[in-house]
Parts: structure tokens; C-alpha cells; sequence
């Protein structure tokens, strides 16, 4: 059952020393000014964003950071994964310099990872590295992406293959902007809530199989809870391992298949929760095979993924394409896929397996 | 007088604390299999150098590397600053991706500052991060732009804009590889060296005034002191500042007007070394009208900025042009301009000067 509402912001903090930051999830948060309280101090600001998001809710930012920085310059980057390549980066660099910004210049990405990853990105690399603020847009964005520091670009040989490591000074998690997502963008960001389930907190899978539908009809206090829990755990495990030395790395659970999909499709064809949803199927099937988790848990799980509206059967590329592709996830370490399995219902891990398994597991899962 | 070239390579540690590593210094290191000693284990490495200097040296740093990484590819970047871009830096993603490198990889810039630079992006942001070794043909990168973790590549808007701070694993100055160095560049170089006396150690500038004619006719043992030197004072600035928050910025004495002079004449057109000479001496006749310095230190340092074979005079791009060009100047504040100014003789320090008193400065130093 989903618990009330808080009355206040929620806060978790990410607790990384000097790259120590708060993330706030609640309602109102955008157009009120505290919530902008002790950010770094700065003469100007740039706004990120892209054509959907932007005319929603830059007006409100723009209310809610008041007369907070002497100048709030805005750039609009087209909508869509297609688009988070070099060139649209390149758009953020450009208004940057064109608006003589410096290296104090706070930047606030408003929308989903797309956006956050780009803005944070050029954030790390403008100057050697400006501050950043994270206003995620999407379920996806706030429960994921915007968390724990990592920014990146797709290259054309590869997905997210060029980034940083770089801390936002803030996170702020607004539950209204969920009210104009997508319900087919609302359901993949439930596939990133699901996944903490199974990789770290079997309580908290179940208090989603009660609560999918309060999820599923945009329900703030149902939200609240799962975006608050969703970064309660990915903090606790980006806590302790930052740079994804070893970790981190369960928190990729679902996504070498995942990624392998999105590679395969052509990037944009599948939101890449949708990716992910299919992509823990497969992993569900993989831990399975390797005897490490009985079948009625991966029906368990495949249920619920199903009943949050995500895609359970991957895209019929061959295996011979789907292992190509995985061989070149930044997990794989010389060419050998490194995959994230549930050791057991709550806990995960990292496993290379035989291409004979992970062939089976790609015969049960794609049509 | 130069000190006897000493047996063994000199070593200068950075000081970073979990990023720590070592500067070597001497001669007949490239080919020697000690020097490649310890580096972070991986199957694959990348050697990034440029079309100068990869015929000269790629097949004695092969040698060197002998049987230490299964395979060692090789990505070749057209030589000059005026290549120092996104589309260059690609090249070096291409090349990652193509042979299916992982977050291992070790990448290994041989090369002048520029290859430095742009070899040090790409691992800062390849996979969000993978060791590099930094292996400096030039004089300046050697004293200079390896040292220190500043990688960057240039915006058409404006010098070294978008780039990281990232340490390298290892910096290796082999002597030997100045041998074949232009006498535009070594000339060039010795501006970083002249740099270290009025910013940081009289004794030191006093010894440069000494062994000038050596170090031109790059005697080794003259030249292993000057590096040596340069880079223990480096490494101090370093040590206390690693991400410029303030100290550090004394590094750029010279630089604030030694980028305009770059960005206004074109990159490429003055060696960054030869704009540096140069920007020294308008920094200098800044600091003695700003009351801090008499003219005989300005004459003196002057005086030997000249011997080393560089220009005093910068050209005339009018003194608007400069003052708009110093504006986006990565130290610049809120569009005011701060000067590296010298203290007193062996000090430095960070200041704003008024446009008038810089006019004054221009109008004395271009024709």
C-alpha cells in the first residue's frame, strides 16, 4: 500500500566525501525557491533541455530559481536518444561559449537521462568541469540515470561509450512532471524500480507487486515511496563503489542484454527501460540456467515486468548478433561478456558464462 | 653549470595521494623494458601519436613494451595544434572501439602536448575512464603540459574549453627523444622553463641564465636538470592544487595573453611556447606598472626570454581584440580578467588590472 505523502521533500544524500550531494523527491519542488537553496554560488546559469520538456516546465524553473543567478541562459537540444552524440553536445559547448559563461556557470538539466547524461557530460568537460544540477523529467531519469554521477554519449560502434564520472552538486525529483510522461515512458522507468527489487531488496518487490497499479495510474504518494526507495538503494551502492570497480556493477543488472537490444534495433527504437525490462527476463532465464535461482521466481518477476507494461520477448536479431553486440558492453573485459545475475532472490552478482547457455537463454526469450 | 647526466633515470613523484605517480627523467628510456615496469595490467594498450613523431619512435616503444600487453595497436593523428579537436580526438574512439578495447586498455600518448592532451581526453572520458601513460617528445611537454592531469581539446570559440582533469599513471621524458626536436620547438619549450624562475625559484632562473647556450644546444645533462627541475616545481604547485582551485593558477604566467595571442593570430600560427614567451613579457611589464616588480627584473627575465630564440613583441591585433579574447579566458570571472602577475621575484599571484593599465601593457608590447 502506498504510504501518505510526505508533507516536506524527502532528501536521501549520496554519501561520497567532497562529491557528497542531496537528492529531494516530492511535489511542488521546480517553481519553489528553497529547493534551489545553497547551490554553488555563480553570476550565470544554463538550462538544458530538449523540445518536449522544455516548454513544459522551463517557465517553472525559471520562476523557482528567481534572481538567484544574474543571468539564465537556456539551450534546447532536440528530443531523443538518436540525438545524444557529439554533435548535440556540442550545442551545450556552443551556447556556453557564445553566452561567455565561466567556469562557475551552473548548469541545470531539465528532462530525461538523455538530457542529464548530455548536460552532465559537458558539465565535466567544460572548462575541466563546472556544477551541475539534476532535474530529472522522466521515472526513468529519477530513479536511475540522475543518480550516482555517471554522463556519457552513444557513439555509432557503441552505447554510452564516452563519458565521465561526475558527481551533480543536487538531484531534484519533481513527482509532478511525471503527470505529462508517456505511459509507455512511465513503464520503463518501472522497469529500472523493479530491478532493485530482485538485484538487492525482496521486500521491496513486493511492495511493488502490491502497488504496480496505484504506479501505473501516476498515484504522488505511490511514486514518492518508489523513487525515494529506488535511490535509497542505488546510493547505498554507489556509495561504495563510485567508479564501478566491482559493485556497481549489479546495478546493470538487465542491461547487456538490454544494451545489446537497443544496439541491435538501431538506438531509439526501444526505450531503453523497455530494453532493460526484456534484458532482466533474459538475465532471470541466464540465473536460471546457471542453477542459481528456481523458475517460479523468474515467473515471479517476468509478471510483474509484464504487468508494469514492458516488453518480456526480445527482437529476433540471431545470437550470433547479440553476442557480437555484448562482447563490446564496457563490462567485458577482453572480449570475454560479463553478465549480472541474481545470486539469489535479493542479491547479484557479475558471471561470465558459456555462449551455450546464453544461446539457450536467447532461444526461450526472442521471437 | 649542468650538473653530470646522472646514471640512472631521476624520478619526481606527484603526489596525489590514490592518484600519485611518477615522473622519470633521463635518457634511453623508451626502449628499455624497466621503464614499463608496474602499469595497470591489460590485454590490449594503444599507442596515440602523430605523424611526426610516430615514424621516429612508435618501433623503440614497441621494443620497450616487448610482450607486456597482448596486443598494442596504434592510432596515428595528423601533428598540430590546429588539429586539436573533437574530430581528431574521434579518431582515437574510432581506433578504441574498432579494436574492441576494454575498460583496461591502456593508452600511451607519444607525442608533443598536443597528442598529450587529446590522448588524455580520450582516456579520461573512453568507457568513462582507462589508465594512460604520458610519454612527451617535446621539450614543453615534457616540463609542462604532461605533468600536472590537464587534457583538453580546443572549441572553435576558444583554447583547451572542453577537457577533464585526469592523471596519467606514469609520465616518461626520455631526453633522447629531444634530439630530433625543431630549434623552433625547443625554444618554445624553454619558455615553460624560464616560466618556473620568476613564478616560483630566482636559484632556479639564475641557473637557466648560466646554462642557456647549453640547454641550446641540448646538452643532456643541462637538459635533465631543466627538466627535472620544472617538473619538481610543477609537482609541488600540483600537489597543493590538483584542480585549480586557486595556487595552481600561477602555472599560467604568460598564458592569459599567450592565449589571445594564439586565438587571435589563428591556432597554430605561433608555437603555444613562443605565445607564452611572449605573454610572459606583457605579464611582467604588468606587474612593474602595477608596482610589484622594477624594470630591471622585467629587463632581466626579458633578456633572457630572447636568448632562448623567443619573441618579446607580440603581434598588433589591437588592443580590443586582446581584451575581448582575454574575456573567455578560463580564469576570467564574470567577464573580468584575471592576470598571473609576478608578486615579487620569484612569486606569483593572481590579480585584476584595470583595461587602461592593460592598454598600457598592450600598447608597450605589440607593433
Amino acid at each position: 500500500m502506498p504510504h501518505p505523502l510526505p508533507e516536506v521533500p524527502q532528501q536521501v544524500r549520496i554519501a561520497l566525501g567532497d562529491r557528497s550531494y542531496d537528492i529531494q523527491v516530492g511535489t511542488g519542488l521546480v517553481g519553489r525557491a528553497p529547493t534551489w537553496d545553497d547551490l554553488p554560488s555563480a553570476t550565470s546559469a544554463l538550462i538544458v533541455t530538449n523540445t518536449t520538456v522544455g516548454p513544459l516546465y522551463t517557465a517553472r524553473l525559471r520562476e523557482g530559481l528567481g534572481t538567484r543567478y544574474r543571468k539564465v541562459h537556456e539551450v534546447v537540444l532536440p528530443d531523443g536518444e538518436e540525438h545524444k552524440d557529439w554533435q548535440t553536445l556540442n550545442l551545450i559547448f556552443d551556447a556556453l561559449l557564445a553566452h561567455g559563461c565561466d567556469r562557475k556557470t551552473v548548469l541545470f538539466a531539465l528532462g530525461g537521462g538523455v538530457v542529464g547524461d548530455m548536460a552532465g557530460f559537458a558539465a565535466a568537460s567544460y572548462m575541466r568541469g563546472v556544477p551541475f544540477v539534476q532535474v530529472p523529467t522522466t521515472l526513468l531519469a529519477q530513479v536511475d540515470s540522475s543518480v550516482g554521477g555517471k554522463t556519457a554519449i552513444n557513439h555509432p560502434l557503441g552505447k554510452n561509450m564516452i563519458g565521465a564520472f561526475y558527481q551533480p552538486a543536487r538531484v531534484v525529483c519533481d513527482l509532478d512532471t511525471l503527470t505529462t510522461l508517456p505511459a509507455r515512458e512511465l513503464s520503463a522507468g518501472l522497469a529500472e524500480v523493479i530491478k532493485y527489487g530482485p538485484i538487492a531488496d525482496m521486500g521491496f518487490l513486493a511492495w511493488i507487486e502490491d502497488n504496480i497499479d496505484a504506479l501505473l495510474r501516476r498515484d504522488p504518494a505511490a511514486l514518492a515511496h518508489a523513487v525515494k526507495r529506488s535511490c535509497e538503494i542505488k546510493a547505498d551502492v554507489v556509495g561504495q563503489d563510485e567508479r564501478e570497480a566491482g559493485l556497481r556493477a549489479i546495478l546493470n543488472f538487465g542491461h547487456t542484454f538490454g544494451h545489446a537490444i537497443e544496439a541491435g534495433l538501431g538506438f531509439g527504437k526501444w526505450l531503453h527501460g523497455e530494453a532493460v525490462g526484456c534484458g532482466m527476463v533474459m538475465g532471470l532465464q541466464l540465473s536460471r540456467r546457471l542453477g542459481l535461482v528456481d523458475d517460479s521466481f523468474v515467473q515471479r518477476v517476468t509478471a510483474l515486468i509484464e504487468r508494469a507494461g514492458l516488453p518480456i520477448v526480445g527482437p529476433d536479431l540471431g545470437a550470433d548478433r547479440y553476442l557480437e553486440l555484448m562482447r563490446v558492453d564496457k563490462k567485458a573485459e577482453a572480449g570475454e561478456i560479463r553478465f549480472v545475475v541474481i545470486e539469489q532472490p535479493g542479491r547479484a552478482g557479475v558471471r561470465g558464462a558459456p555462449d551455450a547457455l546464453v544461446r539457450q537463454v536467447l532461444a526461450d526469450c526472442t521471437h
